[in-house]
């Protein structure tokens, strides 16, 4: 697909259709959120990718509203434990870079996804392994939207352009 | 261009051709980042776009090694400065997303992008107009590069796939 279409077709999806998701697409998901850029090149992120109705489930009880049950696959995005301010602000915002790029990936291919918080860490963590000095900072749930499939949006419930667009001075 | 493609071509620019980009190539990518996802919609971001030889000379002031001077265009991006650590967490995880977008979409377009830190936030206070209760979060120089083109690269610097991407468990 066209990026600009895929960039457009991008939509919180939280209502999957069962289907699953090939596994060269999962990886390509994953690929893309492996190339992100990050400060200094740190690349402060892990994936922990998981598949499997059963699985899914128990993943699902992090958080109260979780639709993690009903994807596809859920890429549970996993950083370290940081205490300097700064360093935090940095880090959230390469998790937030990656993050974007895996669903743009994942638009291009027609998969939907809808990240969540994780409000259960000590679950979180019994179920997926990660090491203490980390922690599960989103979940990304992913998978073909149940209904209407992805389409370029024409009106996205967003801040208008010129209200959010500077020219040269605020 | 494909999605995977751009994603792929995505990589840090420092060096520009002088070239100029066109107007609705600059609103299409200030667009992506618009669009972007953020927590319960608060889209946290302003986006001042900065063009003009000499308006970028007196911005490439606010970072000891910016390049925004030979960009093409600027856009800084501007947000309101926040004191809850949760919510600075957030707020900079949908800053990351908002950037990636925008340079996805111009990497699209084969313009590169290579976006730096605000070391002095008064000058760019001063320069770009923003309210005192916000910030200059980051800076996001665009141009065509110098030297070669954008192209799918094929091994980028960064941790081997399967060091980053976990199957079910860590």
């Amino acid at each position: 697909m066209e990026t600009w279409k895929a960039i457009r077709s991008r939509r919180n999806v939280r209502q999957f259709d069962g289907r699953p998701i090939a596994e060269d697409d999962l990886d390509r998901i994953l690929e893309a959120g492996r190339r992100a850029p990050s400060a200094v090149n740190r690349q402060p992120w892990d994936f922990v990718v998981v598949t499997g109705r059963e699985r899914l489930g128990e993943l699902a009880k992090v958080w109260r509203f979780s639709h993690v049950a009903d994807s596809a696959a859920t890429i549970a995005i996993v950083a370290e434990r940081l205490e300097d301010r700064r360093a935090r602000e940095l880090q959230f915002f390469d998790l937030g870079q990656a993050t974007m790029a895996m669903m743009i990936a994942a638009a291009d291919l027609g998969i939907g996804s809808g990240h969540s918080v994780v409000e259960d860490e000590e679950r979180a963590r019994e179920l997926l392994g990660y090491p203490a000095a980390r922690f599960c900072a989103f979940l990304l749930p992913l998978g073909y939207p149940a209904g209407r499939p992805l389409f370029p949006l024409r009106s996205p419930h967003r801040r208008a352009f010129d209200d959010v667009v500077h020219r040269n001075r605020w």
